[in-house]
């Protein structure tokens, strides 16, 4: 299904408490241009709300800078572990927070519909998924961090079934 | 066991993403003086974002208002239901947030902790705690949203916890 076409920005986020990846994709016309890409690395050291803040801070200071006006995410398996449940929702009730105080178009994709967009096949293996992308974007490596680039695939989802 | 008392003004929440209970006490020597208490209604019908951005806005400006300096919740039970976790983790994400933004003191404490600080007995009943509140605060009445004198609780025995 084509999606409503009001953005231009997307910040996409495969969120963790240890290791965020992100990416920021432009689209222009048909054309999806790479802004910047990678993965915040938060200590674990560090107290749950003190990563908050540092994943908060870090994510206006990109949608300030790239005026982004979109905010890609993967719909979340809910799996057994209670516990990596209220974790993931510390990081995503942020992000809803975020998306609603910037005004973000917020658009969510399960990982079936992530895999599917990209390689037309909605099981498709993690590393077709990453040829597809080094494919796509020929500065990725393969030694790029798999956060970094799951976030990618949610954004490129989102930015290609918008055109 | 006795907290560190370098707070006077504190927040305490009973989250929920319909109805969440609130209270803000203030400690003046031995004294405990309730200052505010209630309910925060949010409809169901609004998104999450929106409803995490009205929490978000409540919270902080019941912090500047009371010059509130500690933020008290109760620990989550872990159950079974990965989706209400998840729902759950959305609220004490941004409580996270909002306590790193404004430097307040966060403290969490268990529903047996709690009640064990306000009745002597770490299994009483909810009728129990609620007549110890309305014996300390007369403005409490029965019919008081239970969301409300859950979140009282909490800040209580926090209160009474740093004397």
């Amino acid at each position: 299904m084509k999606i409503n076409n009001n953005f231009d920005v997307i910040l996409s986020i495969d969120p963790g408490l240890v290791s965020c990846g992100f990416s920021v994709l432009k689209k222009q016309g048909e054309n999806v241009f790479l802004l910047e890409y990678g993965v915040l690395k938060m200590r674990s050291s560090q107290s749950v709300p003190d990563r908050l803040g540092q994943f908060y801070t870090f994510c206006q200071e990109k949608i300030s800078l790239y005026q982004i006006n979109c905010l890609a995410l993967e719909t979340p398996f809910l799996g057994k572990n209670a516990s990596s449940f209220l974790k993931l929702g510390y990081l995503r009730g942020v992000l809803y927070l975020i998306s609603n105080l910037n005004n973000l178009r917020l658009l969510e994709f399960s990982p079936c519909e992530v895999k599917s967009t990209l390689t037309g096949y909605g099981f498709a293996q993690k590393e077709q998924v990453a040829r597809f992308l080094m494919k796509l974007f020929p500065t990725i490596s393969a030694s790029t961090k798999l956060d970094a680039t799951d976030a990618l695939a949610v954004g490129l989802c989102c930015a290609m079934r918008s055109f």
